[in-house]
């Protein structure tokens, strides 16, 4: 196995980091609401319609996956990644449709190597889709911890998110 | 179509509310993996083993997906869900296996009218999810939008998500 390309090291904060883009598949975006999310607006074109959003619209926990599959596409799969304990935003500034197509792209806000497992380090990213109208559609905050280059050995097991 | 049984007024600061259970199914979880977050550790059993989870594990999206079922069913069936904005926590204490039972719950924390859009009540929750063992494996704060029960008018379309 090689080395990953991307480390800790590589993730100042400042950063930003283009994730491609993707279009929003109307069957799979109903199949999604349809097990995850059944809410009329999700599931109903008539309701939907009738909602104040106007029509059909993606889960904001689709929207959330679609970006996260950007992110595993465009940085992850060749970086040190060793999850994530979690964030301290996430918000849908506006409705997705389907058809929309989406822009996703990262920016790390801080980096840190971790106080109690100075093998890890851990950044504090800002992920967003942006609708190729210029629409901010979706914002996540969370921390991404990633192993350091010196090759500093992994983490216990067990202990995954106390950081 | 009946008037909905929850609104706003039934979300009073305090209320905690039972969500039922959920057993995680591996074959989903990987599905869903594969689809949207194909992280070693999230779909290769061996690389799964040797990472700091110790095991093939759910994809924190995949987690929060099964809660907001569960607040699909528990709750918003019921209720004048108007949607959310998003939320200010996101985050997976511990790690989510296939076969795990996770018990889901929903606890209202403050509750207020909305200031500019004073048909909708803005209702901030904590939604969780806990193993049947007592372990925390899932938080997430956010803003649920309901309508009020004095039949105020519905939102204007266009504008969901600046309440």
């Amino acid at each position: 196995m090689t080395a990953p390309e991307v480390c800790f090291e590589d993730l100042p904060a400042g950063r930003r980091i283009a994730l491609g883009s993707v279009v929003v598949d109307r069957d799979e975006m109903l199949a999604f609401n349809r097990r995850f999310d059944p809410q009329p607006f999700h599931v109903d074109e008539e309701a939907a319609r009738e909602s104040l959003f106007g029509g059909l619209c993606a889960s904001g926990w689709f929207t959330a996956s679609l970006w996260m599959r950007c992110y595993v596409d465009g940085l992850l799969t060749r970086a040190a990644s060793l999850g994530s304990p979690g964030g301290d935003e996430i918000s849908w500034p506006a409705p997705v449709f389907p058809g929309d197509r989406l822009d996703a792209a990262m920016e790390v806000l801080a980096a840190r190597v971790s106080a109690s497992r100075p093998h890890l380090g851990l950044v504090t990213l800002l992920g967003t889709l942006t609708r190729d109208d210029g629409t901010p559609v979706y914002r996540g905050r969370f921390t991404g911890m990633f192993g350091r280059r010196d090759g500093a050995p992994a983490a216990a097991p067990g202990d995954p998110a106390s950081p």
